[in-house]
């Protein structure tokens, strides 16, 4: 069922091959001259390809949604962003279906290469742009995080990922998913180079050090985890500490959401069936008109997911957004300015390839249950969150540390992961 | 060149006449049934037709979009959550096209009347919504405010509209025109319906009386607005001061911005600018495409301002990014959780119908810079804002007074609104 990519080019430079050689990467290369000159002069960028790009229309990574819609007129305002500060465009990557994956396996574009685990999938629906950037093509790539979509690739690809805050990176000329939750991310192959686009994209005040006040490692999310990512995550909690001293602590989540503690599950069973009710209503408003009206291919697991989306009650609605906010306050109370969060990004090694079945079919497992578990909090939260890639498993998969801090406090959490980047290095 | 509006009735009520009778006010009257019992139990209202009622196509105010867009697969996100609290829906009301202006005076559907000013524009681009609600024909409705779409037409017509902070009400379902400054907006005919609606749709807690810390009254605010404005407005801020007392005070904006006072202009001339070049970037990158691929029909004020729009030099938006975000934490460090601010909704009274000329053009004046200063405060800040319908004019037209408060703090407003409110009636 695959079909080729296309191979246009409509670009300002020199003709460069896309395909197999560049681990698949790529929909479309089109490179693109920097606007201006800035903080970002010298870098390289992909964009996912839920992102415009004036003059070339946004495909999804769905072939009907790119046979059903116009060139974009313009480039999205981040893309604006990042050419005026200096860097350079080098194409648009590929997307899981209309970003509906944490897997990367595009039934109709095929499957990023993870170049730190080439057997394993590259992680979405951020795919393609993890793959660029952990395959050194480009410095930095954008993507988009609704429900993980940036951490989860950054995870299992073995690089530097953010979630930003919500609502603070501009999503005109953004595919809208589920707005509630819809954020532009950033993959980037150094914390420092994740550090000064971000600075760039959100516009942030510089930062001096400051110390963190506590860091909570999320009792219930480590132990939601595989045995595997626990363990090679002792390493970097081993550096957290050494670095910061006495202000890391053991945290559980009924802590943080006053629910009681024996009739929790996991500790996030609420976390996860408050974020997957509100982000499905909002998905079925975002898409649900084009597919009936279209009735667009799509692979199996696309398919499957759309099919859930449309069972939901929507009565489920109200009483969702009530727990949302009552769990955001409860989140702002605790999480101090200077307080941060700590948990596995994803709950096991990224997948083989070709072996998830679509969810809720046997054989799906608890991989996304588990997941989405552990990005809820970011979503419900709006906060940042980072994926350190700071481990690997005895096997040499990589695995990621994330942080998350409250909301509006990025660059303060992108200061803190400078510092432990540097200080690992060493 | 006007065309009929549709009549149709997909109801699960009684068939209810549409039309003039209605005060214009209505798009589609499409009765729909509530699917809980809660605290919205025996209110009724009306939804802009930029939002989705499910089976219906939401047509934005212009026909050719409506032509263009399969109907919506299900209601709104906001919608769910009114009609699950018991609230009873009565039909769809008419937009500028696009939303895309101040006014109200629809070239294809007409303006809705403004009753109490009847020989006056009800204001945009929620024109509809306010109509109906004061004409008594529902108890609240629901429109969309960018940069003053909710609070131009309370001000014009009289009644209550909140601008909640970004982000929280839901926008899955509600057509994006520039994502960064869109809400969803409440019109209710008094202040106790407006904080149960906006209490149910932004799942707020409760709020007990907490005093006011300070008041600022921004000086340029009220000297941008025209004589008969600002001697409107004197006995309600009189009144701030008998049931407030000693906490308001006269500020001026460049005790917020930083900026040189001489260079200032009205003080306002650099927050309206940074807001119009991030509105107009965002409006092109939502509705360019749109617009290339399908050669709309517009009336002329639609035309002239997407002319505007396509016209910007997009290398403004970076420098426009900036500003904004440090305006933003500026005013973020000024306005404290129990801070407010106050100043007039509108620079002047609801423009007499069929007098302003489409900007830009010989005989458009300064409403429109004038209004945009008044309302990019709450858009750059991200502040929710409350317009008062407190005052009127020697002639009796309606005058407005806002008050905004801090980020997230919308039922500490709301809850000031209401004690407001009760004082002055008495």
């Amino acid at each position: 069922m695959s079909r080729p990519r296309r191979e246009t080019n409509r670009s300002t430079g020199p003709e460069v091959s896309t395909g197999v050689a560049e681990g698949n990467a790529f929909v479309e290369r089109i490179e693109v001259d920097p606007t201006g000159s800035g903080p970002l002069d010298g870098l390289s960028f992909a964009i996912k390809d839920l992102i415009d790009l004036g003059g070339h229309t946004t495909g999804c990574g769905n072939p009907t949604w790119r046979d059903t819609h116009p060139p974009a007129s313009v480039n999205a305002v981040c893309v604006e962003q990042l050419l005026d500060a200096g860097a350079r465009c080098m194409g648009k990557t590929v997307s899981d279906e209309l970003a509906f994956s944490l897997l990367g396996e595009n039934h109709f574009y095929g499957t990023p290469l993870n170049p730190k685990a080439p057997d394993r999938v590259p992680g979405g629906s951020s795919s393609g742009s993890a793959s660029a950037v952990a395959s050194g093509l480009v410095d930095f790539a954008l993507g988009t995080d609704t429900s993980g979509s940036i951490r989860v690739p950054a995870n299992n690809c073995g690089i530097w990922g953010l979630r930003p805050s919500h609502g603070f990176i501009s999503v005109a000329g953004v595919n809208p998913f589920a707005p509630t939750f819809d954020t532009v991310g950033i993959l980037a192959s150094s914390a420092e180079a994740l550090a000064r686009v971000a600075s760039e994209l959100l516009a942030c005040e510089e930062v001096s050090d400051e110390e963190p006040a506590t860091i909570h490692l999320l009792k219930e999310a480590f132990s939601i985890a595989d045995p595997d990512v626990q363990q090679a995550l002792e390493d970097p909690v081993q550096g957290l500490r050494s670095l910061f001293g006495g202000c890391l602590r053991e945290t559980s989540v009924w802590e943080i959401d006053g629910e009681p503690e024996a009739s929790e599950g996991t500790g996030f069973q609420r976390w996860y069936e408050t974020y997957g009710v509100l982000q499905w209503a909002e998905i079925e408003s975002c898409l649900g008109a084009w597919i009936e009206a279209t009735k667009p291919a799509f692979g199996p697991e696309a398919a499957q997911n759309f099919d859930l989306v449309k069972s939901l009650n929507r009565r489920r609605v109200k009483p969702a957004v009530q727990r949302r906010e009552e769990y955001f306050r409860r989140l702002k109370a605790f999480v101090g300015p200077n307080d941060l969060l700590g948990m596995p990004t994803a709950p096991a090694l990224a997948p083989p390839k070709g072996t998830m079945a679509p969810r809720g079919h046997a054989g799906s497992g608890d991989y996304y249950p588990r997941a989405l578990s552990l990005t809820s909090v970011a979503g419900i939260g709006r906060l940042p969150q980072v994926s350190l890639p700071l481990a690997e498993s005895s096997g040499g998969v990589p695995v990621g540390l994330s942080l998350l801090t409250a909301k509006g406090r990025d660059a303060f959490l992108l200061n803190v992961v400078e510092r432990v980047a540097a200080f690992l290095a060493t």
